[in-house]
């Protein structure tokens, strides 16, 4: 099994360097993220598919010449500046994220406006209830850290009230209340006709973050 | 809103076309699936990014050129062949799933061994929370289908009993019961160390599949 503590890791990187490869990397992952509604919708022949495939092999031996050995973890710096960029909802690298970009009220409500292309699919022409339940996950877990209740997902209860459309839509979450290590989440996922999928979360707090943190500010 | 019953059609195809695009189009979405992992861990430096670039923008050149205007849907042909290539969990066309292959038993028990890369991380070194819930969703979903009792997800309920590993996992699921145009469904995602989530699931059918299934009974 992963060492967990191993992948939560302070890297020391300057600001400035966070921003340089977040410029270099982040435009690179929506070329890729761009390539998968094409993959299921070209009508590419076969020579063209050829065509493209050669290119995408010629892409893949150029950024698998050097890379990590495994996940991207989380990672930080002295300033706080936390980076989840292989995540799968909100992940800065990640094609398969949206990404979802999770803003905070002062009040502790969070938010995100995002747009799911075909690739999100589950019912014909619709988001995959999965899928909704990606974005509910991480913006109920979200609420959860923004509250500094941060935690893994213990429980997770989604009611979909109607059909979510692919396209524009918004989520958004808050923390009902805390009880100790958990916090009890609310939220939902709203579309063009209202809100579509409902959700309410158990976030508990593990032992290896509460270690980290403290191993942080230790630093101080 | 998108017209579902226009994205569930009988396109009429050969089973021998049907081999045919799966063999032209299966390889293009693992190509895509595979750049994924690199948008995340390569070290690539500018020059070599810039030239990746131009790779993935000359193959989605050629794939854009002529394309289907919208999402996939689910196709079928009078043999009964259904498919769901732009599904998030088991599209054969589609780089944002794993994809899963779900495999059924006579007693109605639906499963699916897989490999979730490093693209599908939530907390460090394990994976999201909601690319557990995409999984069950979908292999839930499945048990009713298989249980002749299809249905859009109604709730979804999922308990995380541990951190789930990146790598090979198994899902499983399997009908309780039925009432009506409801059917009651468990399952859960087990890793190396045993079951990590489990889930509960209603699923109900909707009046347009059910209108749907009606017109193609009506076709025989």
């Amino acid at each position: 099994m992963t060492d967990v503590v191993s992948l939560y890791i302070n890297d020391g990187l300057s600001e400035e360097e966070i921003a340089r490869q977040a410029a270099l990397y982040g435009p690179l992952a929506e070329d890729i993220r761009g390539l998968i509604p094409l993959g299921i919708a070209s009508q590419a022949d076969d020579d063209e598919v050829r065509r493209a495939r050669e290119h995408l092999a010629a892409a893949a031996e150029i950024l698998g010449r050097r890379r990590d050995p495994g996940p991207y973890g989380t990672r930080f710096n002295d300033s706080g500046n936390f980076r989840s960029w292989g995540n799968a909802a909100v992940g800065l690298r990640n094609a398969v994220a949206p990404p979802l970009k999770v803003h905070t009220e002062p009040d502790g409500r969070v938010w995100a406006d995002f747009h799911l292309h075909l690739g999100y699919e589950g019912p014909a022409g619709h988001v995959h209830g999965g899928v909704s339940a990606l974005v509910l996950d991480q913006v109920l877990g979200d609420a959860a850290r923004v509250g500094r209740s941060p935690g893994m997902t213990g429980t997770l209860t989604l009611r979909y009230r109607r059909p979510t459309p692919l396209g524009d839509l918004h989520a958004e979450a808050k923390i009902d209340r805390v009880e100790g290590r958990k916090a009890f989440v609310v939220g939902h996922i709203a579309g063009p006709d209202g809100i579509c999928v409902e959700a309410e979360g158990v976030f508990i707090a593990p032992q290896w973050i509460a270690d980290a943190r403290a191993k942080v500010e230790s630093q101080d």
